[in-house]
C-alpha cells in the first residue's frame, strides 16, 4: 500500500485542521508540501507538521514533481482560482466549501473539470460524511420515513463566536452562502430535487454589526423544491447555549431528526441548574470526525483511482441557491431560482 | 361561593369534552341547559351529563332566566351568529375558537361585544393555559433569554385523524385557520408584535383527497412581525408518531422549547424497538387540562365579575393572519397584511 | 348523586394540601369536620377551607353524626390510635401513610378493621395512582416486558427540604421507614412478591446531624423477593437538582422506566448552563396528580360502596420491610424477614 | 518520529479488533507479528492485515528481535503465563482485562513485573480512556459535584449475545469477573476507595444455561467502600434494546450520569413506536474509540518511554473484588474483603 503526497494550499484555522488530522490520523496519506502567505503558518508547518516543503506560493507548490493530490483551503474568495490551477497542473483537487461566491466563478471551474475527466475534483459537504447525516440518508433510502417531503436544517454558531465572524465575514460571502451552504445541500439530499424558489427574512437582532456590513446574524428560508416538497432553512450567529446544527427529514411515514442539540459527550449533569447536558461549542467539535472520514475518503479515492460520488454540481447548486436567499432577503420577496 | 349556572350551545366532540370537564372537574359551576340540533346529544346532556333543560334551538336557551352564561362550542361556521345572539340577549360568553373564517363576520361580533362592555367576551386559545406555554412565557418576562426575536410553532395530527378531519375540514376554514389559529396567538404572544408579511407553502403530499378540497395536509409559512422579528409556522395532519404541537422561542439570551414530542407520560420502553416513548395520540391528550384551567379561569371570572385579560381582538388577529397565509398559499406568492 | 362528607383529623402540610384539594377539586365530596391541635391550623379549616365544624380532638369529630367517612392526616405516630377510633366509630377510613412504625401497631389496626369488613379502611400509597407508575404496572399485565425480575426504586428529595427534615425525621420513622415505603410497596407490586432478605448500607455523606439521630441522609438495598427476583432501593435527602422519584423495572423482554427526573413541565431551556430541564422541586409537585387521584378513589369507593383494591396488608408489609432494612442498616448485616 | 514495532498475542474477537485498528489507525505504529493457535487467523494476520511475521507459539514471537513491544489479547486463562513470559523476555507488555481469574495469579504477574521497572506494564481498562468517563472524572476534579459518596455502574449486553456468551463463559471467569470488572475499576476511581465488603445476589432469569453452570444472567451488588462510601454494580445479559454500559456518580453537590443508553448516533425515530432513538448493540460499537485512545496511549508511552498512570494495582483489585462478588452470590451472604 503506497502512501498518498498531499500538497496543501492554505493554512488558516481550518488549514491547520485538515493538515492536522492528515498528519496524526490518516496512516495512508502524508503532507509533503504546504503553501501559505503568512510566515507562522510556514514555520508551523516546517516545525509542529513536519512537513518537508513550504512555499508562500501556490504555484511553486504545483510545480514540485513528488504530489499525488493537492487539497485547497485557502479563503474562499480564492477557491476558484486555486481550483483552476491545480486541476490545469493535473492533480486530483478536494477544495473546502464553498467553491466560489457566485455561479459564474462555479461554473467556470467545472468547465476546467470537466476538461480533465480522469482527475478527481471534489468540494468538501463534510455534513454527508457525519454518521448521524448519513446515516438518516440510508434509512432514507431503506424506506424508513416513507418518501420525503419536508426538510428542516440549521446552521447554528455559538454567541462566542461573533467576534471571529465579524471579521471573518467580509470574504465568507455572507450567513447565507457561508452558513446555509450545508443546508442547501442537504435538503437537495434528501428531497431529491433542487430548489425552485427562495423567500428569505432576517436581521441583526444582537450584534447591530452585521447589518451594518448587509449580512445578518438570524435568518431563515422556505425554499421550494421543483419536486413540490419543501424546505425550511435556519442560520444563526448567536446561540447562547452552544453549536446546534441539526436536521430533520419528515415522510409520509415517519419523521428523522439528525439529534440537536448536540452533547459533549454523554455525560448528563444534575445540579442547582437542573438535569442539563452541555452542548459541543464549535462545529469541530461536533463535526470533527466527519472531517476525518471526508479526507479518509478522499484519499482512499486518490490511492485507488475512484471517481467520488458527489461533484462540483452540488457546489454549484449551493452556490446558486445561497446567492438566491441573500437576495431575497436584500429585496424583501421570492426569488424564482433560474437554470 | 355561589355556583355559576352555565348554559352550552353545541354539544359534538368539542361540546362533550367541555360539558363533561363542567360536570366532573369545576366545584364552582354547573350546567342548567344545554342546546343541540342532535338528539342523541341531547338524549347525552339528559342522561349522562344531568343536564336539567335541553334545548333544539339556541334561542330557546338563552330564554332560560336561570343563566349566568353561555359557552359556545358549536360548529366553527356558526360561531359568529351565536356570539351575537349571546351577547345581545346579555349574557357572559365563552366561545370556541376560531371565531369567524372571515376578518368581517370577526369585526361584527367585535362590535356588538363593544356594545356591552359590562359582559365579558372570551375566545379561548387554550395553549396560553396550557403549563408549559405559560411558563415560557414567563420566562420570557422574567428576562432569561433576553429579547425573543424568532418563535416556531407548530400544530401537528396524528395520521390515524385524517379521516375525521376530512369531513371536519369543510366546515374549519382550512388548515391554515384550523390548526394554525393557535400559532399565529402564540407567536404574537411571545414576540408582542402582529403580523406584517406572510409566505405560506404547503401540499398535499400523503392524502390527495385535501387537494381536492382546494386544502393542504402539510404546510409552512414564515411571518414577518411588524417589529422585525421573525414567526416559523407550520401544520400537518400526517404524523407517524403522534400528536406533536410544539414551540420554540429563541431571544438574544437563550431559546425556549415547549418539549417535544410530548409523551403520553413519564415511562420510557427500553424493547427491541430502542429506547423510546410513547407520543400523545391527540390535541385533547397533550391539551386536557389547559382546557379544564381555561374553563376554570372563565368561570372564575364570571363569577368574580373580571374581565378577563384576553380579548376579542385576538381571535380577529388568528382569523385575518390565517386568511393570509391561505391566500398567500394559493397564490404562491408572499401576502402583505393589511389593517 | 349524593356528596360525600368528609371529616379529617390532622391538617399539618400533608392536611392543609388533602384538604385543599378536596374542597376545590373533588366535585363530589366536601368537608364537614376537621380536627386539629393547633388553633392556626382550625382557623384556616374555617375562614379559607369554609369547614362548618372544628375540633381539638378527634373524639368529637367522630361524634358528630353527619359524616360518611374520615381521612386520617396526623401525625406519623398517631395514625394507628386513630385508624383504631375512627374504624370503631363505624366510619369508612382513609389514613396517609405509613400505618405505623412498628409491625405490631399495624397488626392491631388489621385486626380492628377486620372486624368491620364492611368498613372500607386504606392507607394510601399515592404511587400507585401516578399516571406513569399505573401505566408501567398496566405494560407489564399486557406482557410488554415479559416476565419482570428486577426492579429499582427510588425516592430523592431535593437538600432544600433538609431542614425540614431535620425536625420531622423524630416522628418518621427514620429514611427507610417515610422514604423507602412506597418503594417497598413499588417492588412488591411490580414483582408480585414478597421481601425474603433485605441489605442495607447507608451513611450521612452531607449532614452530620441525621447520623446524630441515629438515621441517615443516603441509604441504599438489596432486597431478596420470595420468588427469587431482585429489588435494589435508594433514598436520599440531598439531591441537588430537585425531587426525583423514579422506578425501573426489567423483565425477560424489555425494561420500563417511570421516567427520571421530571421536569417542571415541558419546557426546555437552551442557555449557558447547556440544554436543560428545570426539575421538580418538591414530591407534592412531582406527585400532585396522584393525591387527587386517590382522593377521588376514595371518595367514589365511599360513595358507591365498593371494597377498594389494596388493603391494610401492602401497610404492613412496607413497615415490616422498613423495620428490617433499618436493622440492616444498624447492625451491617443482612436481615431475614419473617412473617 | 519513529514507528513503534508491535507483537500481538491472541487473534481471536478482540485480537482481531485491536490488531484493526493499530493496522488502519494509530499513524506511529505497526504490528510486525502475531501468534495464534488457530491457522484461519494467521492467514487473517498475513493477508488481511499485511503483518510480517507470523507463529502459532508466542515464545517464537518474543524471539524476535525488531519488537519494541508486546499486546496480549490472548484468552483469559493465558493471560496471566503469557504476561510472565513477555515481561522476562524484556518486553513493555499490555494485556487485555482481566488479568487472571485467581487473587494469587495476579499477584505472581504483579511479583514479576516489579522485577522489571523500566518496563511498561499496563491492563486495559478502556471505559478510563471512553471520553464521557473521563470527562466526568474531570468534572469530579474539579468540584462540579462535591465529595462523591455514591456510585452506580452496570454492564450490560444485549441478548442477542448470549449464544456467544454462554461459549464463552466457560473462560471467563463468570459474570462478576468478566462483566463487573469494569464496573468494579470506575467504582474505585470515582470514590477512591477500595471495596471492603460486598453484597451480591442474582440468577438466570432467561436463560437457565446459565445456572447450570454455576453462572447468572442478571445480578446486582452493593459494596461498601473503605471510605464509608457505597457502589452499587449490575450485570447483564439480557437486554432487550441494546448494549447499555452506564454509570452515575452522586456527590454532595451534584450527580454525573455517564449517559444511559447511548444511541447508535443522533438520529431520533419518530414513527408509530413513538419517538425513539436506536441503542448501540455491542461494547465494541459503543467503546471502539475509546480502544483506539487506549493504544494510541500505550504506543505513545513506548514511544516516548512514560510509565502510563494507572498499574497492575487496578487489576489485581478487579479480580479480588470480582471473586469476592462470585462468593457472596454463591454463599448468599455479605464477604468481607481481606487484603
Amino acid at each position: 500500500m503506497e502512501i498518498v503526497k498531499l500538497g496543501i494550499i492554505g493554512l488558516g484555522r481550518m488549514g491547520k485542521h485538515y493538515a492536522s488530522i492528515i498528519q496524526t490520523r490518516i496512516k495512508n496519506a502524508s503532507i509533503i508540501g504546504i503553501c501559505s502567505v503568512n510566515d507562522d503558518e510556514l514555520d508551523f508547518a516546517k516545525y509542529k507538521l513536519e512537513v518537508p516543503y513550504t512555499f508562500s506560493n501556490h504555484k511553486q507548490l504545483l510545480e514540485l514533481n513528488e504530489l499525488d493530490a493537492v487539497m485547497i483551503i485557502s479563503s474562499t474568495t480564492e477557491h476558484a482560482r486555486h481550483m483552476i490551477d491545480v486541476i490545469q497542473a493535473g492533480y486530483h483537487v478536494f477544495c473546502e466549501k464553498p467553491l466560489a461566491l457566485s455561479v459564474e466563478d462555479c461554473q467556470k471551474v467545472i468547465r476546467v473539470a470537466e476538461s480533465k475527466p480522469s482527475q478527481i475534483s471534489v468540494v468538501g459537504f463534510n455534513r454527508r460524511f457525519d454518521k448521524s447525516y448519513a446515516y438518516a440518508k440510508k434509512k432514507i433510502e431503506e424506506g424508513l420515513i416513507g418518501t420525503p417531503f419536508k426538510v428542516k436544517s440549521q446552521t447554528v454558531d455559538k454567541d462566542t463566536l461573533v467576534g471571529f465572524q465579524k471579521n471573518y465575514v467580509q470574504n465568507s460571502g455572507g450567513i447565507f452562502l457561508d452558513y446555509n451552504a450545508h443546508d442547501i445541500d442537504l435538503a437537495r439530499w434528501f428531497l431529491d430535487s433542487e430548489f425552485s424558489h427562495v423567500y428569505s427574512l432576517g436581521g441583526s437582532f444582537k450584534h447591530e454589526v452585521f447589518a451594518e456590513m448587509g449580512d445578518a446574524d438570524n435568518v431563515m428560508t422556505l425554499g421550494r423544491m421543483e419536486n413540490g416538497t419543501m424546505a425550511h432553512l435556519i442560520a444563526s450567529r448567536t446561540a447562547a447555549h452552544g453549536h446546534d446544527t441539526y436536521a430533520e427529514i419528515t415522510g409520509t411515514e415517519g419523521t428523522l431528526r439528525v439529534g440537536r442539540p448536540a452533547g459533549v459527550n454523554l455525560v448528563e449533569i444534575y445540579d442547582k441548574h437542573g438535569a442539563r447536558r452541555e452542548v459541543v461549542s464549535t462545529f469541530l467539535e461536533r463535526f470533527g470526525e466527519s472531517f476525518e472520514l471526508q479526507i479518509q475518503h478522499f484519499v482512499d479515492s486518490v490511492q485507488q483511482g475512484n471517481r467520488v460520488p458527489h461533484s462540483l454540481q452540488n457546489a454549484l447548486e449551493a452556490t446558486r441557491v445561497g446567492v438566491a436567499m441573500t437576495r431575497s432577503f436584500m429585496m424583501k420577496k421570492e426569488i424564482q431560482i433560474e437554470r
